[in-house]
């Protein structure tokens, strides 16, 4: 077996250009399939999310909540093992995640004039935990602890049946553990549907998030800015590695297989010092590779991947923040002076103790990540993913004084005499024109 | 003259269900003329930029690009009047916005596992402010400022020429108080297109913010998620104001008016305690209209408009929940005790002595707000709007040891051993099974 990963040797800046860009994708013809599910749950509700579960899921379904009892008995389904793991994860996920959320703030911007703001949960969201390849309860944790830190009163959970109708027993159980008030027994682009519109079962939502695949993600694009609001766009999972001469080639490829596992379109990029270390990288890669569960996976998305050989630091900075990664691993023994100077990225991995695979579970960091270069403009889910802020002023009759003639000569000049007038009939009755109140 | 807003003695759920629905906004005729214009600036850059703002804008531009003599220029053309009461303005909205921004976090989530988040500017936004009807620099400083104060390295702000291809003296003038870096002569659909996808003179940006009308809406929308990210769905502006017994029908009327005249779609919703209020504020209406000069558009949007009558508390608080009014007065003198019950509204205006425009202009708030009920999952722009963070985790050996084994549990349970195996080679290592290093 050959491993397809690219090599690139001393790379110039027209290599580096190519090795930032990803691989393409394209959508076209998913979001007409995704545009029909849409208007059939749009238009009806219920019935249309269980005749697509019967279509996409091959279960017919009675109810698509799932009853208190059904919730409660999941617990038990749970082996006690995976629960001690599961409560772990939970409290340092909450651990990082308490310490967030937007700010209040109040300044007395001049005298007689208050400005301030109040921070409001997101009253009602939904999340989406994929049921697909794998049984991906993590998610609940990434989503649904912030939302309870952030106070949301509807946590709706939607996630696909399996062949038995039932959500998976440990997505049921982390579902409970933090505080989701319903769960869905759907999935695909009907659920997102179901959720953005709302039906008979299930409530519309503020605002949807959660990872998905090209299906779900189509489905958010589509609702979003119209029905509801949508977090961060998803697209494949994807990891950079900074090694340095230090590094073991059996760790950087283990690295590099934790993501390219998780699809055919994943990318995994491996930056080491040199060839030699790369040769050691493919072989480790080869090894590992027959012992994956989801080596064809990992095979295919490794035909995206590449290896850098390169030890100069400005060529390496250049890839980084080019590429801005969802993950960056950072192997390096001198992982702390790099810290800064990243600019883009989702999460990062400082030092060689610390493994990807620790932020998608349970270090305490949010495993919903922007991919697709979109870290240069979006951070990962966070408390203030759920979290909206309203201002708030007060002005003084003092204030109203010295102000009012400010906006009264910007409202003219901007041509807008009405937005003049609605001082100008305050401070006429401030100077007692008109009796001194309003 | 009659005055066409709708009056609601006493509503009930239903009325409130029928006064709380928008009226439509169909845009798919715009979205398709959008369409061609974006392609075309995607293909033909610059040229493309210029053909249309021959068309749309009818002047001939050289450059795109305003020059910096032609920026340093525009100080001179703004009257002195006008740049004292520009500096009041620019100085609360400094003041209000340089307490925002979001936390840095950093937490030992269990022994030797630390978790922290860096804040970093988002490195390239576009700002667009509108030009067309009125020139609204005042949304220079709501966009420019927040920019600034979050460290954007490049702040490009577009804006569509006049007949003699200049952009408004006060705009530029505003632009060079808040650190705006480029400011393209070039607006609707095109320039938002140009900041997307980039041109021979204007950078691609990673964020494009600021209000406009329905084509610079729809182009945002549609090169949303694929080419830059931006900021809230723009929609037409609105009020919605609650007056009590001691409320002047003449400052009720003035408050309505001065939201009316922004465009014939916008809505303005006044509650009154009683028909007698509402027949004075009506009649307050006619007087004021006859003295405004964009008298049309006010008229216009008075027939979306609504006084409703009403002293029952719940129903009034179900009205501006449900609404989720852009911009709240609460004129009543117990504006206080109104404030925690307020869940979903874009900025509020405490007492009678705060009239919108001091927003809009002065206060120190932000005038870009979620319109169209929007405000139930957006906030205004601040300067988080500019920001995005990065997450960090570093695991020393002994948290490893602690935490390795529960991410082996989790990864396993969801069936990724290539996660598995990213600890469990670190976990061997450590243990000493081959070297005791990565």
């Amino acid at each position: 077996m050959r491993i397809p990963v690219q090599v690139y040797a001393e790379p110039d800046m027209t290599d580096i250009e190519h090795i930032i860009k990803r691989p393409d994708q394209h959508d076209s013809e998913i979001r007409e399939q995704v545009r029909g599910i849409l208007d059939q749950v749009r238009l009806k509700g219920d019935q249309a999310l269980k005749e697509f579960t019967r279509i996409f899921d091959r279960v017919e379904i009675d109810r698509i909540l799932l009853t208190d009892k059904e919730v409660a008995a999941a617990a038990s389904k749970v082996a006690p093992e995976l629960k001690t793991a599961m409560e772990q994860a939970r409290a340092n996920i909450y651990a990082f995640h308490a310490a967030q959320g937007k700010s209040e703030v109040s300044v007395e911007t001049q005298k007689g004039v208050r400005c301030w703001r109040r921070v409001q949960p997101i009253e009602r969201v939904g999340i989406y935990v994929p049921g697909g390849v794998a049984p991906l309860f993590s998610s609940v944790f990434m989503l649904a602890i912030p939302a309870q830190i952030a106070g949301c009163s509807e946590i709706v959970l939607a996630s696909p049946p399996n062949k038995t109708g039932d959500i998976y027993p440990a997505t049921v159980y982390a579902a409970q553990l933090c505080g989701v008030t319903k769960i869905i027994r759907a999935g695909g682009a009907q659920a997102i549907a179901a959720m953005a519109y709302g039906t008979t079962s299930v409530p519309k939502v503020d605002k949807i998030l959660g990872p998905g695949n090209r299906y779900t993600t189509a489905a958010k694009q589509m609702v979003a800015g119209e029905y509801t609001a949508v977090d961060i766009p998803a697209g494949p999972s994807e990891v950079m590695i900074l090694a340095d001469s230090s590094s073991v080639p059996e760790v950087i490829a283990a690295d590099m297989l934790s993501q390219a596992e998780h699809g055919n379109d994943s990318q995994a990029i491996a930056v080491v010092p040199d060839k030699k270390m790369a040769d050691q990288v493919i072989s480790e890669l080869l090894d590992q590779l027959e012992k994956l569960p989801r080596k064809e996976f990992a095979l295919a998305s490794l035909a995206n991947s590449m290896i850098v050989c390169t030890e100069d630091r400005e060529k390496i900075l250049n890839l980084v923040n080019g590429y801005a990664p969802e993950h960056l691993i950072i192997l390096r023994q001198d992982a702390d002076q790099w810290e800064t100077c990243i600019k883009h990225a989702g999460s990062v991995f400082m030092g060689p103790w610390t493994p990807e695979s620790a932020g998608d579970y349970a270090s305490g960091t949010n495993h919903t990540l922007p991919t697709g270069g979109w870290a240069r403009a979006y951070s990962g889910i966070s408390v203030e993913s759920f979290q909206k802020h309203i201002t708030f002023q007060r002005i003084e009759p003092a204030g109203l004084r010295n102000l009012g003639p400010v906006v009264e000569i910007l409202a003219s000049e901007e041509g807008l005499e009405g937005h003049r007038n609605a001082v100008t009939v305050r401070l006429n009755r401030l100077h007692g024109e008109k009796g001194g109140t309003v």
